[in-house]
């Protein structure tokens, strides 16, 4: 299936702001608003100017950055927000809502017309004012879908230029989405973007799920950082993207910063980056076992959906263990210089393997057992 | 959409070894076996015993423990290495061969034919062992898909137990697997197993659509630990179930073994659980945007698709930041006695706010403004 053109909305400056670890200094809002900008995202969302002095502040500094990213920030939907919101000269302002019953009772309080006539107002009020609109429903998939779909016809006839589903609480599966979005397409001529949470991990399916439908945008964050264990982390989305057509994603973006914007993100909110994080993990690009190593070393491709070297990164054939084998072998004395027979080699792997049962060894101590190998021609004689 | 029963087949201890870190010695394997018995999983996956000389001896070690769940392990398709197995004392045995072009080139270099022709030599050999019998094919999803359901059918005439489809490369996405298992299940009678690499970030959802389709397995590591960055996690998949189904899951296992069966591995492959890791990563239950602290605080399930509690954990509802609400404010002043009115409650979140703009913020901090305004009334009379 192939996919049509996507955006990516990167909300690391406000959903990753909700991170329990996340404080963000106005300096290094800025000195990540460039990586993401440099890597080639498409539009940028920061933390709504009402949540504090600051916060409104950081809006108008990032928006008079002159980056090619659109900028966006984030209001609930109500005019006072609104205005607040155009004032800090952003190109964008995205309105949110909840619709679930849930929402209605224990957050706002309010009903569907009382949605539907806000809406109403503050669209046109931020049309007028010239900025790119979105108005997105929260916790969409516990909505009623006639809720959902009333507001989102209401808000696609007054010229919305976006429409948002919102998978809150991370209870969705790529079927739902797919039904969901597919069910939206056919009712709005407005964009959809998708925003998942990943408690249930499904966030980058999801976000696939939802361009196969039909939506145009998603939202992601550096490493997933957003409220709980957050969204659809903007590497592993890049992941999967590349993975279905590597060519686009290369165009599309500077895929070699993805691992200087995991670090810095990393380093900024106090984690580690996860030792098995899409791309940037360490373990990503490592091979250990010997029927994997063997058709690496002949083809990457056999096992790798994607390339490391797309990224600025290598793989690593990992031999000093027990579920080595030979061919793995073979590789090393190769890269050492040594000439082995087969024999020798066969000998050295079944010796590397009784060795690495009894204790972790490390890549010197195979070193050491095939250079005592090409100095000891006699172990060619012996059988494995 | 209702699925029907599966059963996990837990493969740390061989899938898990390819992790590029594992090194399991006997003891180690004892004491992770006995963890996930005692979790409820229902099959235990061991490496093979062709792998090395331990690998063997701990396949009868834990064979022998009178575990409840069963246990097998995984060879090639050959008869050689099938007696081993069977003779080791497992449960049952899963027999892998690749069936993609690029494996058969790169790999074993076998064709159809033979694939077949030896799948009809060990599996009745299995069979007549007693052993429960799986056949997979490897990297499924790149395969000619005539020649996989030649493979498939035939190794049902013979009356496998189980067949197997393998995402090795982690290029599938829900849609994908969800016809090939569809299509699979209108072929065979044996029950379907899926394996699933997170490459590409869609291993879980790809886990949970296979059952959609009507597979009966699911193949797990605890932390998704395997090649390169792995495969679906335990206790992501088990997130996803319980967001789907919490009573069924709540059934079928201890949940609150999971922090300890997740801790107990990443400190035997020298690695941190992710900070984001589903469940049991720290964020996981954390809440910090005002209007989502002010919900979760009326009804948890508002912002929660999972119950903290079912796992032995609990929420923690973060107050001392920029985003921060009157709502969660006056829960924290509750929490420490306080009687505070509206008027105090607003002013100090307007006081917290501001402060948080400036630096990081910490609980004692704000605990510190919260008491200084109960022993100072005043403050009621400041606007915030």
């Amino acid at each position: 299936m192939s996919l049509s053109d996507f955006a990516i909305i990167e909300s690391t400056l406000r959903e990753g702001e909700q991170f329990v670890n996340a404080f963000f200094t106005t300096e290094q809002k800025i000195r990540l608003a460039t990586m993401l900008d440099a890597f080639g995202i498409e539009y940028l969302e920061l933390t709504s100017p009402l949540a504090s002095p600051r916060s409104r502040e950081d809006c108008a500094t990032i928006a008079g950055l002159g980056l090619n990213a659109k900028i966006l920030t984030h209001t609930r939907c109500c005019l006072e927000d609104a205005r607040v919101a155009v004032a800090t000269g952003v190109d964008g302002v995205d309105v949110v809502i909840g619709t679930s019953s849930k929402l209605r009772a224990f957050s706002h309080g309010r009903s569907i017309d009382d949605i539907v006539r806000c809406a109403r107002e503050v669209l046109p009020f931020l049309k007028d004012s010239g900025v790119e609109t979105r108005f997105s429903t929260e916790d969409s998939l516990r909505s009623d879908p006639d809720d959902l779909f009333r507001v989102y016809e209401a808000v696609d006839e007054v010229g919305v230029d976006r429409v948002g589903i919102a998978d809150t609480i991370g209870i969705g599966t790529p079927r739902r989405i797919y039904e969901l979005v597919s069910a939206l397409r056919a009712r709005v001529r407005a964009d959809i973007e998708f925003h998942g949470h990943n408690d249930a991990g499904c966030a980058i399916a999801n976000s696939h799920a939802a361009l196969e439908a039909g939506a145009t945008h998603v939202d992601t964050s550096v490493l997933g950082i957003g409220e709980r264990n957050g969204i659809t982390p903007l590497g592993g989305f890049i992941a999967r993207m590349a993975a279905g057509d590597p060519e686009r994603v290369r165009r599309k973006y500077r895929l070699n910063l993805l691992l200087p914007i995991d670090q810095a993100v990393a380093d900024l909110v106090g984690v580690d980056v996860p030792f098995n994080n899409y791309v940037t993990g360490f373990c990503a690009f490592t091979h250990k076992a010997g029927i994997h190593a063997k058709a690496v070393l002949n083809d990457p491709s056999t096992y790798e959906a994607l390339r490391p070297e797309d990224f600025g990164l290598t793989r690593y054939v990992h031999v000093a263990h027990r579920l080595t084998g030979w061919n793995a072998v073979r590789n090393r004395a190769e890269q050492l210089g040594l000439e082995l027979t087969e024999a020798q080699l066969r000998e050295r792997t079944a010796r590397i393997k009784s060795e690495a049962d009894q204790r972790p060894l490390t890549l010197d101590q195979v070193d050491a057992l095939l250079h005592a190998a090409a100095e000891s021609p006699e172990l060619a004689e012996v059988a494995p």
